[in-house]
């Protein structure tokens, strides 16, 4: 750190943790971020979010499924009375070659707004809490929310457990592995009776801001949104010696679904995404004898969305194969009083909708009062490298984050 | 080994190395194969090969490219002479989740046919060699037969090195974790120099010899065949928020070239297979920013197969999509005097040309003269754990073998 006492703390702390996290799980050919849950970079990642707290005083506690939670102030005597605290925070976990803003702005700038508060001589009247959500990208075990879903017991312990990642490791074993205990997974009303109210600070996945002029905008709601796993079977053979008409070429309803995906989102006005396949036995010169996609659907209006999956199905049908549901998220409306608050607050700042989900989202959907805060992105990029956002644009939303918590956890709150 | 004495020596010698090699590579869940080149199952099965040869006290020297050869009789006195040998063989690695027959049937049968010789009191007078060769299927780094194409200089030395695994491990790196010099590699006119004639015993990969009715025929030629890689781009972006009319999902053009793929090879009556795929960043939520499909292309008619590889080409090019040839390797005729001698030793066994390529293939196109015995498969299954081939039709592929050798090697050939 430099020897020149800083004109302003927070911005500067804030600048320093940006470095640190910078190198953290970060690909030298591409500068995408593999930041994986449960691997080493993500223990990496969480004792770097330990160290942080405990430069700041604050009491780091890990729940029962991994979600790591730092207070400022007694969460518990608050629940006694109450009145409890105020939570921030977002998520460190990445997408394959993610890019560097998408979770650790929020969680980087829930500590800054800590300190920007604690420097503006803040005295809370209820606890402040910062969270780091464990898997939240679902990268590795493809159900995104991982750690929020598991504590309100949107996704069933058992489940979660039996998730398994590419190389078939599953998520109870990965969770041993870093030794911890997956046996007790399962809703946690203690940690959820902690949290009054949540704010989760990101960085924008679309234009809206940029179109609008403004620096930050307030969160109205998640689009309904879902995730379905494709399997399509076929018979493993030689490339060369099998005839056409003999074949059962899984490769083939694996591209008819995906292209069915396309056309189905642009018949019904959402978007259908398949980002990830996988095909065995994965041989040039071998008929591939099971292929597996992963669809994402979303859009403003479920019906919508489910009318774009059942006609992925019928193709799927087509080839013998089989969709399952691997999650499904209804339209989540954040609190409209909050956010309405918030914006009045951040001088006018817009109400944005969003399609991607978020802790906030799971949150949300169990009764917490949430809110969201959106920092512009020029260029709407995000899940990739390019994703960015401007330094300014970063502390005003931990401006905004502060002006926020001020009013929430204030004495006339 | 039992303790009775065998009646049949080499038999019961073909039957114990099948069982030792059963379990090397095999995957528990789908009883396939994993034999892949440079590997520690790899390393594991050239042990168990070296240990074979020194049971029967055979010198083995390993080729620089790590081509292993087992050698009954001076190779390079019978070279100075103008009388080279005459080798038997095939491989030991398999395609992804393989059969076990493709490959070891050769090398496990060329030792048993050695068994047989000695047991009957053969006298050679050439010598007899045995190859394994590396590398055959070109599962791990994309080229099949590298072994023997670095051998004869079909692949130039430095693109065998750069060649890369899916973990971007190139040959060169391989190599040399295999304790080897990746630095020497290129054509070899001493090892070549030692092959008088080249026999291959191999499983048959269709159903011609059960529609003929015999256990064991002749190759009379490898159909023109070859790989080739195409790449389409993308911009990796968020699944959730992009509008689709703002995308460049690579996965689109993946499809569409799977599709162009085979209705291409219907067109052209060929064969052809897109197997092996590769899609990053490969997150469910991630638009894809790069797809890799490999095309493998075959036919009786080598315009025909290319005119399947345009209209892929031309298909990958509307997604600004590049297609790159990994191998090509026009019609292989075995030599026909040679075919036409072992048929006629055999008792009048069918001549039938395939579709797969082969390290005899490789040679015979380099000028050695060579033959090949396919050995019956009741399902024509093969590169999948259904391939199989009955015990007596392995036995009877022996005897061939022995007959061929004993006619080649002896005093009168």
């Amino acid at each position: 750190m430099s020897s020149t006492p800083p004109a302003d703390g927070a911005a500067t702390g804030f600048r320093r943790m940006w470095r640190d996290l910078e190198a953290m799980g970060r690909d030298a050919g591409s500068g995408g971020y593999h930041r994986f849950a449960l691997t080493r970079t993500d223990s990496d990642l969480r004792e770097w979010f330990e160290g942080e707290c405990s430069d700041r005083g604050l009491d780091v506690t890990t729940d029962r499924v991994g979600n790591q939670w730092a207070w400022w102030g007694d969460a518990d005597a608050a629940v006694a009375t109450g009145d409890p605290g105020v939570v921030m925070g977002s998520h460190l976990d990445s997408v394959p070659d993610g890019g560097a803003f998408d979770g650790p702005l929020g969680v980087a700038g829930a500590l800054a707004a800590v300190d920007r508060l604690r420097a503006s001589g803040f005295r809370p009247s209820r606890p402040i809490g910062v969270v780091n959500f464990t898997d939240e990208e679902g990268a590795r075990f493809g159900v995104a929310c991982a750690g929020s879903r598991v504590l309100t017991g949107a996704l069933s312990p058992d489940r979660a457990r039996s998730l398994t990642d590419s190389d078939g490791i599953s998520m109870a074993e990965a969770i041993r592995s870093a030794g911890r205990d997956p046996l007790h997974l399962g809703r946690d009303d203690e940690t959820l009776a902690r949290i009054g109210t949540f704010v989760e600070l990101h960085i924008e996945q679309g234009r809206a801001l940029v179109d609008l002029g403004h620096a930050v905008g307030v969160g109205s709601d998640i689009w309904p949104h879902g995730r379905w796993r494709f399997d399509v079977p076929g018979e493993a053979n030689h490339a060369g010696t099998t005839r056409l008409e003999d074949r059962e070429d899984a490769m083939l309803g694996l591209a008819a679904a995906v292209i069915a995906t396309r056309r189905a989102a642009e018949t019904h006005g959402c978007v259908a995404t398949v980002g990830r396949v996988h095909v065995v036995p994965g041989g040039v010169n071998a008929i591939a004898s099971r292929a597996t996609g992963w669809l994402d659907a979303r859009g403003t209006v479920a019906d919508a969305v489910l009318r774009v999956v059942n006609e992925v199905r019928e193709v799927v049908h087509e080839f013998d194969g089989l969709v399952t549901q691997e999650s499904w998220t209804p339209t989540t409306d954040f609190d409209p009083v909050l956010a309405r608050r918030v914006a009045t607050l951040l001088g006018g700042a817009p109400v944005i909708g969003t399609g991607a989900g978020h802790d906030a989202g799971i949150l949300a959907n169990d009764g917490v009062r949430t809110a969201m805060l959106f920092v512009r992105n020029p260029t709407g990029v995000s899940h990739s490298p390019d994703e960015w956002a401007t330094a300014d644009d970063c502390l005003a939303g931990v401006d905004a984050l502060a002006s926020v918590v001020t009013d929430l956890a204030g004495a006339g709150a």
